[in-house]
């Protein structure tokens, strides 16, 4: 399979731990955001919706960091990402969506951009926003997660889809100076999965490493 | 089953046209979200995202429309909402993130009135803000709909999953004068799903009529 994605992208961190945690190998094309190549011709012919991560599996190409990872865990072999039972497999898709529906949607690059250039959005409005949403986020997370607390994830004994999706969460944050601090459910649950090796191996500063990215996060 | 909507909500539209397509019986329980109803302590008991849709089925609460579509898909009876093949699953699941995780995010009510308190955005760049997003969503549709020609819907011969979506972002436009002209594949799709009884039944302007609601859209 090959990845499209961007070493910054929290949602390409996303599939780069499912594809790790499934043990399926992949390599992976760098398109830099930042800089608009999401908009070339060729990669519009990709991925219409001029985002990454982009997955291509045979002649087709998925979109969308959900419907990737629920593509990959129909896929035999490797753990599974999304539980069996309907009522636990709706808990884990809205933990999903509480960063990929609700919380990342509002930062990525291209809404920070239409906040300076269209809005007026000084750079620490621009970094007010993305923390209050961020953290909106967390607050929602760690009620979740006293509700239901992880043993030692999520669901069960292995990481999947919801520990993915709140770890990308954190990690999100990162940039913004957003930490855990104060939200000890989500902070433990994070700090477990950001040490389990496909976590640090797929996270952003070890793909700028290898891709060479010397800007900062 | 219980559901917590908002006549307004784009969200919980989708999860009414599921559960009609469905056939399945639901009373529905209205908070006005304008007024901040979804921060009321009771309301943040049945959902810590102070978001609705939430749909009580038995003792558990579900979120976030997409997780309770999928739930509902798991329950006997009714047509199937999401492809069971799994590349068509996966292009059905991201055709609809491309509302519910890329546009709209972006033009919910919390959302508008941050632009509006925090960034001193006026109504006209706040509609300009929701239009601009839900435009990017409809060029996004039409490309992908142009290479894969509904017949007569999404993925076959009765809506879905993908075609909730796709309508509920088409009607998110109707409050920011949005329409489809010039999105000929678009326009086809949805004016054909707008008129499927279900998705009559479900509309905005349909349950305004229900809830005695005498807001603008």
């Amino acid at each position: 399979m090959r990845l499209h994605g961007y070493w910054r992208s929290n949602a390409t961190y996303r599939v780069r731990v499912a594809l790790l945690l499934k043990g399926i190998e992949f390599e992976e094309v760098e398109h830099d955001l930042l800089e608009g190549h999401q908009f070339a011709p060729d990669f519009l012919e990709v991925n219409p919706n001029a985002a990454v991560p982009a997955l291509e599996v045979g002649g087709q190409v998925l979109t969308q960091s959900f419907a990737i990872l629920d593509y990959l865990d129909t896929l035999p072999g490797g753990p599974r990402l999304i539980p069996e039972n309907p009522l636990d497999r709706a808990e884990a898709l809205a933990l999903a969506m509480g960063t990929i529906a609700d919380a990342h949607p509002l930062i990525v690059p291209r809404i920070r951009k239409y906040l300076a250039t269209e809005l007026g959005a000084d750079e620490a409005q621009v970094k007010a926003w993305a923390r209050h949403w961020l953290i909106e986020g967390q607050k929602a997370y760690e009620a979740r997660l006293e509700r239901r607390p992880p043993a030692p994830y999520t669901f069960g004994d292995t990481p999947g889809l919801a520990d993915i999706a709140i770890a990308s969460h954190v990690v999100a944050g990162t940039a913004f100076e957003v930490t855990t601090e104060g939200f000890p459910h989500l902070k433990a649950l994070t700090d477990r999965l950001l040490a389990v090796p496909e976590f640090a191996e797929a996270h952003p500063f070890r793909r700028r490493e290898v891709v060479g990215g010397n800007k900062s996060i």
